[in-house]
């Protein structure tokens, strides 16, 4: 048996899992911090900002409690099709390690601020690692399935919605993260065929409501989750 | 705190640290293999074959026990700059997770045939994940240091040494695994300096002597360690 200890916790706009990207670099406007733990020392991060991209190597803390099974049915591949767990990059997993790949904004005394990083606000950092381009990116890579960004579809706002959006402290951020959280349909692949079903899902203190037709991502209104 | 348990164990013909390529992909003529765990179902691995290059999720186990410091001094900057832990990619972390991209040979019942890893025999593999190139390749990312391959020098053979290789069981196998495992230079950064020094490496069950010449990686004598 292995044990570890985090060395840092992710801060991250994405407080429940329903509507975080399912992949690093889908949602590049969005940022998040990294923030070391009390134990480890400042030093270790000297020198990181010699590289655009680093590993954030995090544990599915909010995932581990559901298990895992040998096989898992895709978002990507429309829910129906059964592939291996160790062929999927699906939370649920024999040891939940996520493996982020985010970009380096700015390295502070004791914490990263990334973007492209797809991590639920809380997450443990286990380990943080420069990105070799010259060793990790391989374009000619084969991936049969996925092996594509998923496709976006354009947000729209109702005038209710839109008029809720801009009575909020700071409209554009809270509309770059809607977008960003929403616009490649992060409804469960079983539910893809219920156009007419509402969501919710709560970014930056705000719940948000929304409906997926298949020409956009149509947000329904926007209320504070404080009050 | 967080418990691990294996998923598998990788089989490589390097049974000791020295003599292993410090990075994915430098030695690609050298094959190794993944054998899963009796606990693990062999549906786990279905549909991997639909990608080429995989990610190897290990546990550095020969290096926990040395502990590990917050900065470094990487072989690559010749062993004199320290740079914060997390800034390199070296074994000596606090978590000691490795990160290995390995192209996949083969997925056979239970086990994978890969190369391009950089794994000791025994290394104890924590989860594999397929390789997402529209999300991992950025060949583009800046890296301001060790940013390309090490460079590699020439294997020679003394007369000797080629009279000794000639009467192993596979002449031509092990020649490659001596050229994939000494060409880059193995040495410790702290003894570059020292042209006339001898080394000794087991590899496929044979202790090869070696020295580094300004020009070439000159191997001595080739003997068989299980005698």
């Amino acid at each position: 048996m292995i044990t570890l200890e985090p060395i840092a916790v992710v801060r991250s706009p994405w407080t429940e899992k329903f509507g975080i990207p399912r992949q690093s670099g889908l949602a590049p406007e969005v940022e998040l911090t990294v923030e070391l733990g009390d134990d480890v020392p400042s030093e270790a991060l000297r020198g990181l900002e010699s590289v655009s991209h680093v590993w954030l190597v995090c544990w599915f803390h909010a995932s581990v409690g559901d298990g895992w099974r040998p096989t898992v049915r895709p978002p990507r591949l429309g829910g129906s099709k059964r592939l291996g767990v160790f062929a999927t990059r699906s939370p649920h997993r024999p040891n939940p390690i996520a493996l982020t790949l985010a970009r380096l904004l700015a390295v502070e005394p004791r914490r990263l601020r990334v973007s492209e990083a797809d991590l639920l606000d809380g997450t443990p950092v286990l380990d943080i690692k420069p990105y070799l381009p010259w060793a990790e990116a391989r374009p000619d890579a084969r991936c049969d399935w996925a092996c594509a960004p998923p496709p976006t579809l354009p947000l729209v706002l109702t005038p209710s919605a839109q008029t809720q959006l801009e009575a909020t402290p700071d409209p554009a951020a809270l509309a770059t993260l809607i977008d960003a959280s929403l616009r490649h349909d992060p409804r469960p692949a079983s539910q893809r065929h219920q156009p007419e079903r509402e969501y919710g899902v709560t970014l930056a203190n705000h719940n948000v409501r929304f409906r997926v037709t298949p020409e956009a991502i149509e947000v329904l209104s926007i209320t504070s989750s404080t009050q």
